[in-house]
């Protein structure tokens, strides 16, 4: 099973595809990081254009390695809605994205991708970013932040899937 | 020219479809209603599903008379963040929908909408309502409230574009 992490905004979306090889007797499940990295959107540009070239270039990765789940973070507000509506204009596509190819999508709060990676639902970023390396086997950790971020969020859908459907 | 106004949201977006015609000595500038209504999507359905309906349907809408400008009422979070979010999601994909076909898009506040259609900014909805009905020279005002809604913020474009650009 291929799962596809997001974690989605306007000026970068990380995404992170992550495989998982089936649970045996032997060998305990086995995560890997098949590619993961970034899209960027220039600050200068309409929100639409942004979002579009979002859209796109996330298709272009859906094309190149089709996963069979998409796992996406929920958005939060924090300190600023108005950043919060830009992203949640970028999410829209993205779950459009998914949508359209009848990926099976779910979505997950930091605090259940911090749970399921870390064993901790308030475990600090970089407690996070250490697991996610070890999980997947890396020498070091994915950069940038945006991208360890949607590999987490791929570990987070994979152990959940594992749990609830034995899937892993 | 043709204006299509949109009043965004998950489980209604209102449309309305304005031409507008030059302005002469003669006659002052004309608007008419083209097509105006609703998308609607079920409650139950998974926000991924509703925001790839509301994708559908307005692309559908786009081919039957394609508008030379997109005017879309900007978002305000009021009462509730939850649902401005979902409502983000949904506007994402009609920004999406206008530019991938290289329409020029605006966005208005409910201020700008008031200020241009009634010339108050603070005017009442049932005022806004009133002069919607007026300038389009319809017998009665137009229903539901979203589809109203989305014909002020085509005739506000109108306007705005009428005396920035001298298109109107």
């Amino acid at each position: 099973m291929v799962v596809c992490g997001v974690d989605p905004g306007v000026a970068i979306v990380g995404f992170g595809f992550v495989e998982v090889s089936k649970k045996t007797p032997a060998s305990g499940q086995k995560f890997s990081a098949m590619r993961y990295g970034v899209i960027r959107t220039e600050a200068g540009l309409p929100l639409e254009t942004r979002i579009r070239q979002i859209y796109e270039d996330f298709n272009r990765l859906l094309d190149m390695a089709p996963p069979d789940a998409l796992a996406v973070e929920e958005l939060y507000w924090g300190a600023n809605v108005t950043t919060g509506f830009q992203v949640a204009h970028a999410r829209g596509v993205i779950l459009l994205a998914g949508s359209q190819r009848g990926i099976p999508i779910r979505t997950y709060s930091p605090q259940q991708v911090k749970q399921a990676v870390v064993g901790y639902g308030k475990a600090e970023k970089h407690q996070v970013m250490e697991m996610t390396k070890k999980l997947l086997g890396l020498g070091r950790s994915p950069r940038p932040d945006d991208a360890a971020d949607a590999l987490a969020i791929a570990l987070c859908h994979a152990q959940a899937a594992g749990s609830i459907l034995g899937l892993v």
